[in-house]
């Protein structure tokens, strides 16, 4: 029941905006639509900033943060406290601590978790860059911000181990009900956490 | 408490993206690091679509469908049925419509609605093209598709007198219960028209 609605160009970019996270088939085309009416406020711009990311984006070979300048911009940050180094997963867990304002040390990516399932070992990780990076440092405090799912942890338990002979202190994120969260939509893992790091008032 | 986080460049991707329909602010950064981590699959494909897509562009001088070519696809498809024509506010509600396959009949593109409050006035909706392009036919039947809002139906209401002198019979759309939809959601107006048009079993 495919129709010949509309161009083979406009397909396409239908097409391309579905492959992004978050946009579904219908979405994609609703975006397609706005992209095609709106072409000076929309499209244009939107052409022009793809292309100029493509052009400035780099991994800072520190990190394996993505910038446009390496070593990154939280890397070369005169401000940042160099005592605490936080081991994120992606990127984009970096943009999100970022956003929460909560944390001013440095990063460091894994690019993914150790994966049973999908075959990822500890050589597909960017493990020995970060056992590089605190080799010889005292006073380091590793904060292993890893997702709370098997694969998350099963990575962090692996990096407790590797990182046990450098003599830094390896803590990891609290777990508990998340701020705004109603009891009665949580699932029991994250209410027996919440209760085992209960306070006192 | 804005962190110089990542480069203009990414900054101005993610804003782009921000201003698409159906991408908030974090699902706009979400797609930004998408794009850039998955250059050749995702980046430059959508760079080359958006272009593409821009060069192509044309809207049809008929009724206002946005192809490739023009007259649009649906307007020279011989295998349409000349006798129908359905009036749409926008371009997205003909791929509604087509996705539905439900009908198979030519397009009209309103372009909007009738709006006191913005505005907008008769002038500013693709009516004198609708008026030409009926006059002189007959045994026409006019599909008023518009949106069941107040000033969807006062558009129906304002295009029903400007039709009445053509000869063509004026029709609207069904209202009632949507196919998966539970009466305890539904608004009140949704009802009533449900059992105003119920039918025997």
């Amino acid at each position: 029941m495919k129709v010949a609605l509309s161009g083979p160009e406009i397909e396409r970019l239908v097409q391309a905006l579905g492959k992004l996270p978050g946009l579904g088939p219908r979405s994609a085309r609703r975006a397609a639509l706005a992209l095609i009416k709106k072409r000076e406020t929309l499209l244009d711009p939107l052409t022009v900033a793809l292309r100029e990311a493509a052009e400035a984006i780099k991994v800072c070979h520190v990190c394996g943060h993505i910038d446009t300048t390496d070593p990154c911009g939280l890397c070369v940050d005169p401000r940042r406290d160099d005592s605490l180094l936080c081991v994120v997963e992606d990127v984009g867990d970096i943009w999100a601590l970022e956003r929460s304002g909560v944390y001013r040390g440095r990063y460091h990516v894994l690019g993914g978790t150790l994966s049973a399932l999908d075959g990822r070992g500890p050589d597909a990780l960017n493990i020995p860059a970060l056992l590089d990076r605190i080799e010889g440092k005292t006073g380091l405090e590793i904060v292993l911000a890893l997702s709370a799912t098997v694969e998350g942890q099963a990575t962090a338990h692996y990096l407790t181990e590797q990182l046990s002979r450098s003599g830094a202190q390896v803590t990891r994120l609290g777990h508990g009900v998340p701020i705004g969260g109603e009891l009665g939509y949580l699932d029991e893992g994250t209410l027996a956490a919440a209760f085992k790091s209960r306070r006192p008032l």
